[in-house]
C-alpha cells in the first residue's frame, strides 16, 4: 500500500483486527514492522477499539439467554444434546475448549457439554465481517441456530429474543476503524476472523467503504492462497458481490528455506521449497487470476537469495515477481511491486470459483481440497457424514464452505510441508452458521481454540520503569 | 452533584462503571435519569471504553497462564486441587459459577473444577479500583494469588509470569474516565465493582484526582449503608488514607413502603418501613459521621409522603432530610439538599472503623455483623473456618473484610426485608484477595456470578427501524 | 451368643454382612476373633453368598433404567435436575462420591451431575434389610423415589418398570444366611447396613426367623447406642413391631482409655473416659430398656483396669456388668455375661421410642441429637430446611428418622471424643427413601461413600507360596 | 455336546458366564433353549456363582487404589492425563461410558475424566480367562498397566500394592463351575467375555480342565467365525498352547434369510444370504481347518429350507452340514451332527494363524481385517497410530491383536449385512491389556460399553403371584 502511494496512486489498506490470544501466545503483535506499519500499534495490537471484545459479549449474551431459557422452563422444548451454540473469548486458552457447565445443582441451571472458541472463531465474528448495514447485522444475528428442539426444529437467536439486544451490542463494532500507514494511506482495520479456523478476512463493510475512497483497494487475507485467500473469493467476493484484479503472493527467503527443509538455508534449500510457491502460484491461477509475488526481504537476506526467488516465481509463471523492501525503506522501497501490481490489474481478469454453490456439501468439500490443497480425496468420518445428511436435509446445502485446517502445511497435516501429495483430507466434524451464511468443516485435529505454548509471549510482555510498554512486538 | 453546582460550588462526581450483566439482567441500564444524568448514557451502559472488558482480559490471561503451566510440566509444582483462581466474564451467566475444564484429553489440559465469577467481582477489578498508580498495579497484580504448591506455598501472579502482561492490559483501563452532568459538573466514571459481592466503589485514583480538581467530592456507593458505605469506609478508606466529611443517605417512598410490607404503600406502611432506615441512620452514626437524607422524590409521591420521610428521617437523628427533585428539576430541585450536605461537613467528623485491623478474622465479620447488621451472632460453615485458619497461618489475618452479602436485606437472608433482628450470618467460605488486600466473606447463599431472570431486560433492547438503540433504559 | 449356648440356652446370633469397603479400607475383616468367631471367615469377609453384589445390581439396573428414559424420549417428563437416585458400589471410592455421567455426546445419553453411595448404604440395602416377604420387598421397590417430574410428581421405580426386574435380581439375596459359631450355635448373617450412614443393624427378615427358632436371640447394631441401637429402637422396631428385652453394651479398657484422652492409658484414663459409657447407659435409660455391660476382655488388660470398668458401669446404673473373655475362652468365657443377660430379661421392660412418629421433621430430628446425642440444638442448612418443606408438603413427614452422622464421636464432629456438651448438630441435606420407609439426615460433613486412607488394608492382603490368603484379618 | 453324548461319546462342554448386561437389555437370557439346555438356566443368567461381580469388584479396587494413591501424596509421579485403567460394572449403563470423577473439592480427590466398560470388556476378566493358575493370575493381575508416570515409565498394579488383594477377591472365581446339560453330559460354565468387544471365549482354565476329562472338548466361542472364533485361534490358542480339530459353524435359516436381506424369507432369500455362509467357511479354510456346518433348525423351518442351507453349505466347501434339532429332539436330534463332527477331527489339521506374532502392530490389524473381514485396507485415526508408536517403542508390539468390532457385520460398519465388499476398516484407539497379554484395537464407534434400547429386556421380567421369575427367557 505505501508503494502504490509512493507511485502516486490512492490507495486503500484493508486489514484485519488483532486478537489478543495470539498477541500473547505464539507470535507477538502484528501491524506491519519497519517503515511498513500502520500507527498506533501498540492500541492495534491490545484492545484497540474494543471491536473483539463487543463480539465476545454478544456471542456470550445469545448463550446466557439460551442456558436461562432452558433453566426457565424451556418454552421452545430445546433439546440440550442437540445445541452447538458456545461460547467465546479471545484468549487462548485449551482447557476451555471443552468443558461441563451448570455443575453445583438447579440454582446454576441444567449440567451440559460444550466449550468456548476463540473470539476470531466466532460465528457473531463472521457475521459482523459480511454483513452489510446495522439491518443486514440484526438480520443475520437472528438466523443464528444454536441447536434444535426436542422436535427437531432450528432454534435461532430471534426466537431467544436474542437477536435486538446482541445487535445494540454490536453497533460500533459494526463500524470499520480508520488508522494510517507511517506514509499516511488510509487503512481501515476491521473484525479480525483468523484464516485458518475461520474465514479469515476484514470486514466486507471496509471492502466496500475502500471502493469508494480510493482508486486501488488492498485487501489483506491472512495465511497461504489455500486458507484465506480461498475463502475470500469462494466466500467473502460470494457474499458481496466483489471480484478481484489481481492477487499478491509474498514470498521470503526464510519461508522457501523452511519448505526446502533445511534450516541452515542455502540456494539449493531455496529451490526444493520453491516447490511450495509453485503450488500457491498454481492455485491462483485455478481462480482464473493473475499473481504477483512480492519477495518480502528481510535483514540478511543475499541479493543472490531474493534474485533466486523472483526467478523461480516467473519460472512458475507468475505475471511479475519484484522485492519488497518496505520495512527498511518504507513506500519507496515497494515501488516496483506497486507497479507490477498496477501491470497486473489492467486486464479484467477471468474470475472464477472453485466450485459451484448448488454442488453437494461433499462435492464442494472435495473440490477445496482436491483443486487448492492438491489432496488425493477427502475422509469424512462418521460426524461430519452425518452432519452432510442432517445440513442436506435442512436445506443448509446450498452454503459455500469455510475449512477449518491448520495453515502450517497445505494438507490438512501440520507436518507435511512444502508441497505435500497423496495425502487425504480428513473432516471429523461440520458446522453450520446459519447467520453467516457458510459450513464450517473441521479437518485434522484442528482446534478452534488454541492454547498457549510453554513460553508464550506474555511471559516477556511488561512496562519498563517509566511505564512504557515492552516486549509486544 | 448538580445540586452543588446550583449553589455555587464546583463539586466533582466519582461513580462507578456499568456492567453488561446487570444492565441485560434485572434492572436495566444506570446512569441516573431524567434531570440528572450523566452522559452519554448509552455509550456509559454498554462498552463505554472498555475498561471492564480489559479488566476480563487480564483476569482471563492469568487463568490461561496458570493452566499452560499446569500443562507443561508444572515447573512450580502447583496442586491443581488448591487453585482458587476464577475466570470472570461481564454477563449474568449462571451456567459458569460451576464448571469443569480441560475435559477431551492431553490437549485441552488437566481437568479441573473451576468457574466464573462476574467481572464486578473479580479481584482485577478490586486492583484496579485500589492501585494509586501503574506500579501499585503492576505491583498488586503480581500479588495475586492463584493457588498453592503441593509443598504448601503460595502461587502468585508474579511466580506465573503473568502480572506484566496483566498490566500492559489494564494500561488504560487504570486511568478514570471523564464525563460530565447533564448540567456540566465533571463526572469520573472508573470501575465497576458490585456493593453486594465486591467492594462497591469506584477507584481511588478517581477520589484522589477528584479531590485535587473540585471543592466538593461526591463519590457513589453501591445500595445501602450496610454495603457500599460500609465497605469504602472500612476499606477504600484505609487504603487511601481517605477521611469523609459526611454522607449523603438515599430515602424513597417507595423503599419506605416496600420495607413496610405494604405494595399499595400508605403512610403506615412507610412509618413501619422507617425501621430500615433507623438502621441505616444508625449504621453511619456508628462510624462517627453525620448523615444527611436525600428523599429523592419520584413522580406520583405526595407531598404528605414525603414530608412523613423528612420527619422520620430527622426523629431518627438525621443531621438533615430534604427533598431531591433532581430527576424532575435538575439541580435546582436539588439545591436545598446541597446546602445541608454543605452544612454537614462544616465540623470534623470523629471517624472511626468497624473493627480494628489486627484483630482476629472471625472477630472482624463478627463485628461487621453484629454492629452493622444487626445480627447475634455469625456462623461459620467448615470450609470457613478451616480458610480462617489457614489465612491466619499465612498471616493475612491483618486484613479487611469484604463481606459478599445481598443487598436485599439488612441481614445475609434476602427474605428479610425492613429491620431484621435475632437473626445469624451464616458464612461458608473465604477468599484471599492478596493483591487488593482484603479478605472476601461469602454469606448465605450469595454467588459471586449473577444469572438471568425468566424475562431479562436484554428481551427489550433492540433497535427500531432508523437504527437508533430502544428498550436500553 | 457363644455364652448362652455355654449355660444351656438355644440362642440364635443374627449379624450383619461384610462389606468390602471398609474390608479393603481402614480396619480389615469382621466377624469376630480368638475363640469367639462365626465361620467360614474368609469367605464371610469378601464376597460371601454375593447379597451385597446383588444389591448394588438391582440399584444400578435402576439407575441404568432411568438414564435411559432420559435419552429415549423421556415420556414421563422426569426433570433432570431433580433426581436424587445414585450409583452405588461396595468399594471405599472417594472419588466416586460426586460425577458427571454421559459426557461424550447423545450416544452416552444426557449429561447430569450424581455419584455413588457404598452399596451398605443403598437404600436398595435398606429395602432388603426391612422387607418382609418377596412381595413386601417388590412392592418397596416399587416404592422407591427416584426423582420428579417437570409438574412436580414423584417418579417412583415402579414408573420406570424397573421394580420387577430388581425384585428378580434380589429374590436370593433376600434370604437370611445360616453360618454358626465356633461352638455350633446358628447364626443368621444377613444384609450389611452401615450403623453411621446407614441404618446399621442386620434384616428383619433374620430377626424375625430367630425369634421363631431359638429361645434367645441376639441381635447385633452396629457402634455405639447413639448409632446402630437408636436406629434399631426406633426403625426396625417399628417397622418389623419388635421389643426388645434388654440390651448389651461392649466397652473395653481401650477404648475408655481412648475417651479418657491419654493413648498410654492408666485407671485414671479409664476414669475420665467412663463418662462416654456413662453416657451410653443414659442413652438404654431413655429408651426404658436395662443395660447389661460386657466387659470384652483383650490380651494386655489387667484386672485392676478390667474391674475398674465393671465398677464405674455399675455406678452409672448398669443392671449388671461382666468380663466377656470370649476370644480368649470361648463360650466358658462369657458364661457370667449370659447369666446377666437372661436375669436382665426376665421383667418386661417399658420399652419406649425418642419420639413420636408423627412430630414434624425437625422435631423428630432434634429429639434424637438433644436426647440421645446430647447436643444442644440442631442447625439445618438451607438444603435440609428446603427438603423437610418439600418433604412435608408430599406427606413424607410420618416417617421415623435415619441420622447419618460420624460414629467416632456422639457428636456430629469426629474431633469430639468423650462425652461432648454445648455442640450443635450441623444438618446438611435429607433424603426420602419411600421404599425403606424412612427419611435419611445427612450432618456435619458424613459422606455415603468413605475413603481409602493413605496405607488401606488391602496393601497387606495377598495370597502366600500355597495360595493361600494372608493379611485379610 | 448332547449329540455327542447321544453317540455315545463323552463329550465336555466349555461355555462363558452369562452377563446381566445383556441379559436386562437387548436379547435376555442365554443358556441354550428347549431339549438343548444346561441348568440351571436362571441362576446362570443372573448373578450364578458371583464370578463377575468379583471381576467388578477386583477390577475397581484397583480403580479406588489408583486415586488414593494420586490423593495421598502421588509417590509415584503419576500423571493423570496418562491414566487408562477404568473402573466397570456388570451391567448396560450408557451414562457410565465418559464421566468425571473426584468433583466435589479435596475430600474427593483430584478431577479426571475416565468411564465405566462393561466388565465382560474388563482387562481382569480377560486375565482370569487366560490365566493359567492362581499364581499365574496373581502375576498378570500384577502386569497391569494402569497409566504412567509423568517420567514415561509404566505403572502397574504390582507398584500400586493392588495384584496382592485383587487376586484374593479372585481366588473362587478362578475355578471354572461344572454345571451340565439336560441329558447330564458336563458343562464348564466360566468367564464371560463379550466376543465383540472382548475376546469372546470361556477360560483357558476350563479349556484345559475339560481336555483331561472328556474325549472331546466343545468350546464355545461367541458370535461369527471373524469375532469369537478368529480371537480363540490367534489368542487363546496361542496364549495355551491349543490347536483345534474342528470347526463347527452354526446356521440358520433366519440368519441367512436376514443376509439375504428379505425380512419375509424365502428360498431366493437363502441363496442371497448364503454368501454370508460362504465367507465364513472362507475364513474358516483359512485357518486351514475343517469346517462342520450346524444347521439350527427351528419350529416353522421347512424340509426345503433347511435342505437348501445344507447344499449351500456342502457347495461352498463344508466337510460336512447336518441338520441339528437338539433343541426339539434333544441330543437325538443331534446324533447325524456330532458323527459328523467325529469324523472332521479324525485327521489333524494344518492349523495355521492369521499373522505371525513378530509383524507390525499395524500389519497384524490389516490381516485380519483384510483376510479375516474381507476389508480393503485399514484406516488409522490418529490416536490409533499414536498409540501404536507408543507401544511399539514399550516393547508391546509382539503381543496378539483383539478386535473390538460389531457382531452384526462381517465389517466395521453395523449396517453393512450378509459378506460385504470394498470398505475400509476404521481404527480408532489402541489399550494395551498387559496383563492378559494382547491389544486390544477399536474399530469404528465400537463401545465398550453397552446401553439399553428403548424397551429393555429388564421391562417383562418380574415375579408371578407364586413369586417365581417370569420373562427372564
Amino acid at each position: 500500500t505505501q508503494g502504490l502511494g509512493a507511485i502516486g496512486k490512492h490507495p486503500v489498506l484493508c486489514l484485519r483486527e488483532a486478537s489478543v490470544g495470539p498477541v500473547f501466545g505464539i507470535k507477538g503483535g502484528a501491524a506491519g514492522g519497519g517503515y511498513a506499519q500502520v500507527v498506533p500499534m501498540e492500541d492495534l495490537n491490545l484492545h484497540f477499539t474494543g471491536d473483539l471484545h463487543a463480539i465476545g459479549a454478544a456471542n456470550n449474551l445469545l448463550a446466557a439467554l439460551l442456558e436461562s431459557h432452558l433453566l426457565h422452563g424451556n418454552a421452545l422444548g430445546i433439546d440440550p444434546l442437540s445445541i452447538s451454540w458456545r461460547r467465546c473469548v479471545d484468549m487462548n486458552d485449551r482447557a476451555l475448549r471443552q468443558i461441563v457447565v451448570g455443575l453445583g445443582g438447579r440454582a446454576n441451571g441444567y449440567v451440559r457439554e460444550t466449550g468456548f472458541d476463540i473470539t476470531a472463531a466466532s460465528e457473531v465474528m463472521a457475521i459482523v465481517a459480511v454483513a452489510r448495514d446495522l439491518f443486514d447485522l440484526r438480520r443475520r444475528l437472528g438466523a443464528i441456530t444454536v441447536g434444535h428442539s426436542f422436535a427437531g426444529d432450528p432454534i435461532t437467536a430471534e426466537a431467544l429474543n436474542a437477536a435486538g439486544a446482541m445487535t445494540v451490542l454490536l453497533k460500533d463494532a459494526l463500524k470499520p476503524n480508520l488508522v494510517q500507514t507511517l506514509e499516511g494511506q488510509p487503512a481501515l482495520v476491521h473484525c479480525g476472523p483468523f484464516a485458518n479456523i475461520a474465514h479469515g478476512n476484514n470486514s466486507l463493510v471496509a471492502d466496500l467503504v475502500a471502493l469508494k475512497l480510493g482508486d486501488y483497494v488492498v485487501t489483506e487475507s491472512g495465511f497461504g492462497s489455500d486458507m484465506g485467500m480461498e475463502k475470500f473469493l469462494n466466500i467473502v467476493c460470494r457474499a458481496g458481490g466483489l471480484s478481484p484484479s489481481a492477487v499478491v503472493l509474498v514470498a521470503t527467503v526464510r519461508a522457501l528455506e523452511h519448505h526446502g527443509d533445511e534450516p541452515d538455508g542455502g540456494l539449493a534449500a531455496i529451490e526444493r521449497g520453491a516447490a511450495n510457491l509453485r503450488r500457491h502460484l498454481e492455485i491462483v491461477h485455478g481462480f482464473g487470476l493473475k499473481a504477483v509475488v512480492a519477495v518480502n526481504r528481510f535483514p540478511g537476506d543475499t541479493d543472490e537469495e531474493v534474485e533466486l526467488v523472483r526467478r523461480l516465481a516467473l519460472d512458475d509463471g507468475a505475471h511479475a515477481a519484484e522485492l519488497n523492501e518496505g520495512f527498511e525503506r518504507g513506500g519507496q522501497g515497494a515501488a516496483a511491486l506497486a507497479e507490477a501490481v498496477v501491470d497486473a490489474t489492467r486486464d479484467a481478469p477471468s474470475f472464477d470459483h472453485t466450485y459451484p454453490i448448488d454442488a453437494p456439501i461433499e462435492e464442494k468439500i472435495r473440490a477445496i481440497a482436491t483443486r487448492v490443497y492438491g489432496a488425493d480425496d477427502i475422509f469424512l468420518l462418521k460426524t461430519a457424514r452425518e452432519k452432510i445428511d442432517t445440513f442436506a436435509a435442512a436445506g443448509l446445502d446450498r452454503l459455500p464452505i469455510c475449512m477449518a485446517k491448520t495453515h502450517l502445511s497445505l494438507s490438512h497435516d501440520a507436518a507435511l510441508t512444502n508441497a505435500p501429495e497423496g495425502f487425504t483430507v480428513t473432516v471429523r466434524d461440520i458446522r453450520a452458521y446459519t447467520g453467516a451464511g457458510w459450513l464450517v468443516a473441521l479437518c485434522g485435529d484442528m482446534q478452534t481454540m488454541p492454547g498457549l505454548a510453554e513460553r508464550p509471549a506474555a511471559f516477556t510482555v511488561d512496562i519498563d520503569e517509566d511505564g512504557r510498554t515492552v516486549g509486544l512486538f
